[in-house]
């Protein structure tokens, strides 16, 4: 059994090699013991981001359209730090652009109508709301089976596209990106991944692992602000196989000759739609910037012994407290967070942001969610956070509120 | 003929009712005598967007995920102020998100699917690049006949959609929204509007025309910035009737619940894709704030002056060069741009640029297009542009520069 004290969560943090890292984000708001475990949702604000952002302003004022041949190259520009830095694939195969959502369909329409003759898709049941629907309407409109089946099947000979997350949104489980892919490809079938909840937090090796297609957001594990533009991949190979249903002028071949008729670009510019957020953009390449400068490697050693004390802490002081822990035991299954199940979920996480100043997230129907994004997350948070839980659940404070769901995230 | 001295403009801008406007945007860069005549293109930046988008970056710091709660009501909120001080339309009508393009899409296909019986969608081919690209797209692949029609003609009884733009991109010309509209409406067909080049400049009026649908962006002349959130309009009526093809979790009714399918939120929110910007929207609030408040009437009236000293200076100064007018010269017919055609116009655009210091922008085949955004044009900029015009052409500067196009933007 680990030394459990908060005197050795103290003396982790003081070996991180990572704690320096902790001052590059704005800190405000922590003066009165905040403690935030969410930024498995919405990440911290990078200094380096805000500074980005009033730069990018201050162009915009200042160079009006004329700045337009300089910011039409960050798209791509950020998606080759992205592809290099944080998911493991080439230059050129990344382009941020959009939400995670308009992503996943462009990609999901371009590999149904790259193979025609298969008719079914294979997603996960327990997959993060977003990509449910999004698959549910594209299977819906070109007619093809939507198959809910539990990740690590064999996958069937008449199936076009296996998609699902990387790290699963609600359990914190890691897929096995490789198994699941080559299971894929053994029965001719793509593999589309989110990697919203690893990317930044945990390897994406999107070129090792064979993937065909990725999506994933830039407002979690790598801190570009809320509702920031997210990115989508395609494997070189088939860039010039799949098209963008969504048929946009900045995914036209030579755009700004206004042609007649559409044809696409030929790389991975041909997925952009509409002009990108060039605002958004700056923080994006703020936040990529950061986690590209820790590395991937470091961050996913202080993520697991991060998640590692979590575990611990449960067993020694929730699991008496009628706790059940949500999330893999296996360090190399689970991703960057928690999840802790308790028949009161609801009303625990509730009283922990109210009464404890803790801030976790609630995930139905039984889950409080600990984020642990080990860029800024320190062992002593976590070691705080529980205490506070256990104390707060020792106290019954959590029976003070209602059981009633009526909240807004 | 009008009297068309410098002082008579300076006069002009003298008596201009909306003339302290012009010190509430940024106007770094204009000490070494630019012109900025690309407004049309990308609008400034008011100092209210610069100061918002701080203050919301600060927000994202400081608040982190329990911002959202907040956040969540703005691209309705936002929408709300767009539809009553811009557009001409109803609370809870307009919905700010995705890009033009995007929304272009998810409006296209909701119609057509809505109008199953019909086959063919009415587009214009002089119509923006995107918009007829989307068509183009949507028409495909749903396997409906996209006929090129200029405006205006009678609307066959197999159309399920006439969809065209407000004021026209190249020409300036401005649509008969309510005639068109009408004749659409005849057929049984809807009316879908890119009111782009129009909103924050032309008085919209989507409700008094009885239009059913409307796209458009927020960087010309609201002035939100490049790239920033675009918006969508869906008369109230056929809210229940349509459906986006995007099927995001924030279109969806009771969107934290995380239900199990997907069903359409009630409102205008079905139409919402992923996670909106909110840095975006911060912008765009500011940039509709200053159009509302300045009033689109006399927005307009400013407006109409402006392009009207365009057109009587070209006829004196301009045509004996070789410039033909390419924007109607009745002033309820077009918008708050005038193309000056020139068989050279690609040459004299540069020309222009790089030794008048006048930006305008280049629009194929032969275009010169000055935008005279009435928040912050003076009367002295269109003299004083087109005085070093016609001087620049006397000159023959412009043949020092290639005739080969070679550009971004």
């Amino acid at each position: 059994m680990a030394d459990l004290t908060r005197a050795r969560a103290e003396a982790h943090d003081n070996a991180d090699p990572l704690r320096a890292l902790r001052g590059r984000f704005v800190l405000e708001g922590e003066g009165d013991n905040r403690i935030y475990l969410d930024g498995n949702s919405l990440g911290r604000l990078p200094r380096e981001a805000a500074s980005r952002l009033a730069e990018r302003t201050a162009e915009w004022g200042e160079r009006l359209v004329t700045g337009w041949p300089d910011w039409i190259e960050l798209p791509t520009r950020v998606g080759d730090l992205l592809a290099e830095g944080v998911l493991g694939a080439r230059p050129g195969e990344v382009l941020v652009c959009d939400s995670t959502t308009v992503n996943l369909y462009k990609l999901a329409h371009a590999a149904l109508a790259a193979r025609p003759d298969r008719r079914a898709v294979v997603a996960d049941p327990d997959d993060f709301p977003t990509d449910r629907y999004v698959l549910e309407g594209v299977c819906a409109a070109r007619g093809v089976e939507l198959r809910w089946e539990a990740p690590g099947g064999p996958i069937a000979s008449d199936v076009a596209l296996v998609a699902l997350s990387h790290v699963s949104y609600r359990s914190g489980a890691l897929a096995d990106m490789a198994a699941i892919t080559e299971a894929a490809h053994r029965s001719g079938a793509l593999a589309l991944w989110d990697v919203s909840h690893s990317a930044g937090a945990v390897p994406v090796e999107l070129e090792a692992t064979g993937a065909d297609l990725a999506v994933g957001c830039t407002y979690k594990y790598l801190n570009a602000g809320p509702g920031s533009p997210a990115f989508l991949y395609v494997r070189s190979p088939l860039l010039e196989e799949l098209r963008s249903p969504i048929q946009g002028w900045f995914g036209r071949r030579d755009q700004f000759r206004m042609g007649p008729r559409y044809e696409p670009a030929d790389g991975i510019e041909r997925f952009h739609a509409g002009t990108p957020s060039i605002l958004g953009l700056a923080a994006v390449e703020a936040g990529v910037a950061l986690v590209a400068e820790a590395g991937i490697e470091r961050l996913r050693e202080k993520s697991v012994a991060l998640t590692e004390l979590i575990v611990d802490l449960h067993d020694a002081r929730l699991a008496p407290l009628g706790f059940e822990l949500g999330t893999p035991r296996d360090p190399t299954r689970r991703g960057s967070h928690v999840a802790l199940r308790h028949a009161d979920a609801w009303r625990i996480t509730r009283a922990l942001i109210e009464r404890a100043r803790v801030i976790p997230d609630f995930r139905g129907p039984d889950s409080v969610r600990l984020g642990v994004p080990p860029l800024y997350t320190r062992f002593v948070d976590v070691w705080d956070a529980v205490d506070r839980l256990a104390r707060l659940l020792e106290a019954g404070e959590h029976l003070e509120f209602g059981a009633e769901l009526s909240r807004v995230t």
